[in-house]
């Protein structure tokens, strides 16, 4: 039997929506999605996971209440389990996601920018 | 505060054994891992945890007992549970594992290809 590969860029070219992460593994009780971010995201925090993000495409930046990081392509960053954090990108960023299963994308804060925790691509 | 991110490429620069994982990130109990590839590796499971496989750069395939899956840049694959696989590259590829902490490369084969599970880099 031959397995299929999934193809990061493939899904990527699949949905054009921002802010909206689509999952495309599982592993244990942990998600890797994929998400396009562009703008100013709201300042939110997860207090049961930390959350990896990893720049595929482009470049972005992720505000802290004491200081910033700046990613581009094949940067990684972990924002740590309860602090707050803004993503923000200033032009389209295609970033890649690992966190707990069931993150919900703005934490705590809720609002407009609350996507569905469980979309496949 | 200025931040740092954690570059990929810049990990893989700085390490040229095969085999030989080297870990970036944990988020919460899992592990973001480096590994370069090249030629076969033993047959192997992990029976406590998938395994996440992503090409960062080359290809690669993975051999089961009932088929195989080929890789290349961009792809990825997860490896479920308790299931026998054996990595194989002909020229060496570049990949990003994702895998419980304290999952040992060889799973339960062991040999002498059996690596430190928590050399960071």
């Amino acid at each position: 039997m031959h397995y299929s590969a999934i193809n990061l860029r493939e899904k990527l070219a699949r949905f054009s929506e921002h802010w909206s992460p689509r999952i495309v593994a599982r592993i244990n009780d942990y998600d890797i999605k994929l998400v396009k971010l562009q703008g100013d995201f709201v300042w939110h925090r997860h207090d049961g996971t930390e959350e990896v993000f990893i720049v595929l495409d482009g470049e972005m930046s992720i505000e802290f209440r004491d200081g910033n990081v700046d990613l581009k392509t094949d940067d990684m960053f972990v924002v740590k389990k309860g602090v707050e954090h803004k993503p923000f990108a200033k032009e389209e960023c295609k970033v890649m996601l690992i966190e707990s299963a069931g993150t919900i994308n703005t934490g705590d804060a809720g609002g407009d920018l609350t996507a569905d925790d469980n979309v496949w691509i």
